[in-house]
């Protein structure tokens, strides 16, 4: 080792060492978890014909009823996975309820949807596809539109090997599954989880440190930094009193209609935050840091001063994850013009 | 020289000599030109500046009215820079009068639209924003959303330096145009003009000789394969009745009211058209084959062959250009929600 090479040893061990002179990190280990390199289960496995599939399926507009909405409408390369919009549009102009979250590291979470509506992500994008977002009402007309295109069925084949008939809704949310399974977007938080003390800055872990004592991680935890179950929104207090939405979303009670889900919505996993603006399950909120203020005042009933506010804002910046290859080059879809088929019910 | 390497050389010589011992490479010379490696021009340059911010504009769905809509929506990554619509639907499900070309190679026609009415690529791009396919009448809202996104400002300043206020319209034309006029798609047609007369398959040879032979290079010519000036669709007998198109549109006659200008039509530049049906300015007919037909059949009034058909198609098919990587990959846009503004008319 040189003499300047070792000076820049010592300074860099020196300052690594320094970093978690405050036992930031084994506190963090309390409650995070760092993202895996794939999100496959032995039940939702990525094989390679089958993410081949699905990233074409996820950016293919012509399995919508009009041509002009794929998966990639809502969940764009440009815009970090979500869509900038505070409720997304579909397929003629078909007004979704809520926000579009991002799809990167989505397969994580416990459920998918605001409201829970989906356990996972094979069974979104079915439900998605074949819904109204993207014009239709049933798999029959998105399967002969795909059957006219000479490129899918072998895609399908060789996706799902030894099947008679393999253009099937349940293949289709298979196979885009697994792609979004692909979608991790690792960041600076799960270096320094692994062990990498200055990955984050000092007001980075100074927000970190501020975000475990306030009580944000008592929801937003785990692996996605939220994602786990549901928790009331208006804790404390009515949330469209703060967020101006009106009429309020009764989120999960839409689904199971029991008075205890009545404001309950999935924790939303705050990975990538920063770059996913506008806020809450209706877009409500377009800055972050007057969304954690509200989250403080309605779950925790907490007035947060700015400077705790600039803190948890500084270490949410560092839960931006790289985006992932294979989503930001968009694959050459199977030519071919589409035909609308049979009309479709608005 | 080894005996091996030897032995390739003479068989890589002999079948290049043979290849074009039927002359075709001169003649097609008479008639076509590469593409070059830019469509930059004194007029309209493209420093990467503002070839930058003109890249993550075309990607921006932001600037429409209901923030879904961007030049990729009907020019896309996944299908040749084309959108395999029949007609092409913009914001708030706008139903547009024609079928979107493929955006590659576009900066070379002669003029823009399939009536010609934008003389350039940043007339055609400043036009579409600011009107109805984007949701928008006019640049004050595109204005008032582009100043609201951090990231968009300095970009505009760096794109365009020294302007006091360089978010404008043209300035916006400006930079998508100098993008496109980077999407060059060059195919083996070009290896093929530029010496390499094996570039072409023996199918493909015979079916230039027959293209050029049956008359249809009378119009697809030049570097575009076409894209060049007007013709009347329907020279030997009305074309809506073999496409079947309903009421049937009268072109560039309503653009500049000359009776001489019914039905006539941009001539259509052909590369990238095996990739990109469906075919003619309303996207009534699918198959290649048949336009190709059709084609013969009002212009020229012939009947061709299979044989003849085939032949077409398959040098056609020789006319698909590599995608340009940095169309393929969509740039992270700058960050920040959608903000609608006032409502805009509809």
């Amino acid at each position: 080792m040189t003499g300047r090479r070792l000076l820049i040893f010592f300074v860099l061990a020196t300052s690594a060492a320094a970093a978690d002179d405050d036992g930031l990190l084994p506190q963090a280990r309390e409650h995070f978890r760092a993202m895996p390199r794939d999100m496959a289960t032995p039940e939702a496995p990525t094989p390679p014909e089958r993410v081949r599939l699905g990233r074409a399926l996820f950016f293919e507009p012509r399995i919508s009823a009009d041509g002009t909405t794929s998966c990639s409408r809502c969940h764009l390369p440009g815009l970090q996975g979500a869509d900038g919009l505070p409720k997304s549009i579909g397929a003629r102009d078909f007004h979704l309820k809520r926000n579009a979250p991002t799809v990167f590291n989505a397969a994580i979470h416990s459920v998918q949807h605001w409201d829970g509506r989906f356990p996972t992500v094979e069974a979104q994008a079915k439900g998605g596809v074949t819904g109204p977002a993207f014009g239709n009402s049933g798999f029959a007309p998105v399967k002969a539109r795909l059957a006219a295109i000479p490129g899918y069925p072998p895609l399908f084949r060789e996706a799902f090997p030894g099947q008679d008939d393999p253009i099937t809704a349940d293949n289709l949310g298979a196979a885009v599954g697994a792609f979004e399974r692909t979608l991790v977007a690792r960041s600076r938080f799960d270096a320094f989880l692994e062990g990498k003390a200055d990955a984050l800055s000092p007001a980075e872990r100074k927000g970190l440190q501020t975000f475990v004592e306030t009580g944000c991680v008592e929801c937003h935890k785990g692996v996605g930094v939220g994602g786990e179950g549901y928790r009331k929104f208006g804790v404390k207090s009515d949330y469209w009193k703060e967020t101006g939405s009106d009429p309020p979303d009764e989120g999960r009670f839409g689904v199971t209609r029991e008075a205890a889900d009545r404001y309950k919505f999935k924790v939303p996993g705050l990975r990538d935050v920063a770059l996913t603006a506008p806020y809450f399950h209706d877009g409500s909120v377009s800055e972050l840091p007057k969304a954690v203020r509200i989250m403080a005042k309605v779950q925790l009933g907490d007035e947060l001063s700015d400077e705790e506010v600039d803190a948890i804002v500084a270490f949410l910046g560092s839960l931006t994850g790289a985006e992932p290859e294979e989503f930001q080059k968009v694959p050459a879809l199977p030519p071919g013009g589409f035909t609308a088929g049979p009309p479709a019910k608005r």
